[in-house]
């Protein structure tokens, strides 16, 4: 199960045989059934979850029991409520596995003794947090100056599988449509090519 | 100029005096007037900009020429175009002073260097954006879930200063209101209290 972990890590720093050793100590693997949950609203976020197999949702409820998807985490991905498991508050993302899933549990002594034990890890995460930080700034100018158009184009042309995996309003969701603007835009982009 | 960047690195990691003798040279502080760019749409990123005195914005302007708040930066924040800072491409955001700044500018071969020579920045870093992400994680949360007056209350909230230094009109921008809306709750909560 850490093969997946391993590669993601030395796409961005190398890594010795050493911190091969050494890194599995610190996570818990567990698997998840479709449809189960690996957090729900209210409890406390205690682990990063990587993505070995699978894919997850996270997200949020609104007040009128609408789900607004936070991110889709597949093979390679992290998921979790970072504010709850940084700073010990009640998460207010729920996730869940949209598919059979293993994914591989790190809490947060053992990560914050990773990054001093393994400095490796320390690059590894900087530079995976400065990536995010890009896709996330991306997503909001995306979500704030983008048409409903624009943001459906971007969305499956950075990320070709999605459309695969996902169910269509998921994805409306992700995008902050509605599922019939989605199919309107695909029967628009069909009837031009 | 170099007190204020300190300040903020030791809030997360500790710092030798050998560390603050060696990070000034990998920056170049630069002075702008109000409303003098820091960058402009199309220009390459070349650097990361820590603010040390003043405030600046950065936005981007959709099809009919309306700005979209990215970010305000004020003492202790970080501002730049981070993707084309990282991946060489074209600017989508400008940047410009809301007050009269002074900002220390570190380029890409100055902060790749700064990364390996000086481990505690690796690790100021990894924090920075780690607790910039649980920022941007919460603010797309807020702007797909909350309601107008959720929005406002979760900003003036978090960030007091805001309110006096940034003017009514670009808070709404930010918050993708408009500035009647913005008028409006303002005009509720008093009413209220």
């Amino acid at each position: 199960m850490f093969t997946e972990l391993f590669r993601h890590i030395e796409e961005k720093t190398a890594l010795t045989e050493a911190d091969k050793r050494g890194i599995p100590n610190f996570f818990v693997p567990k698997r998840l059934r479709k449809k189960q949950f690996l957090l729900q609203e209210g409890e406390y976020c205690r682990s990063l979850a990587f993505v070995a197999r699978g894919l997850l949702k996270s997200y949020t409820l609104d007040g009128g029991g609408q789900e607004h998807i936070s991110l889709f985490a597949w093979e390679g991905w992290w998921v979790s409520d970072f504010k709850s498991f940084l700073f010990d508050e009640k998460a207010i993302l729920s996730i869940d596995a949209l598919e059979q899933s293993e994914v591989l549990l790190i809490d947060r002594p053992n990560y914050e003794r990773l990054l001093v034990e393994v400095p490796a890890m320390e690059r590894y995460f900087r530079i995976l947090y400065q990536n995010s930080l890009v896709t996330k700034d991306r997503r909001l100018i995306v979500s704030n100056t983008y048409s409903a158009r624009e943001k459906y184009v971007q969305l499956i042309t950075t990320y070709p599988q999605i459309a695969q995996r996902v169910p269509q309003h998921l994805l409306a969701s992700f995008l902050g449509l509605t599922p019939e603007t989605v199919s309107r835009i695909k029967k628009d982009i069909r009837e031009e090519a």
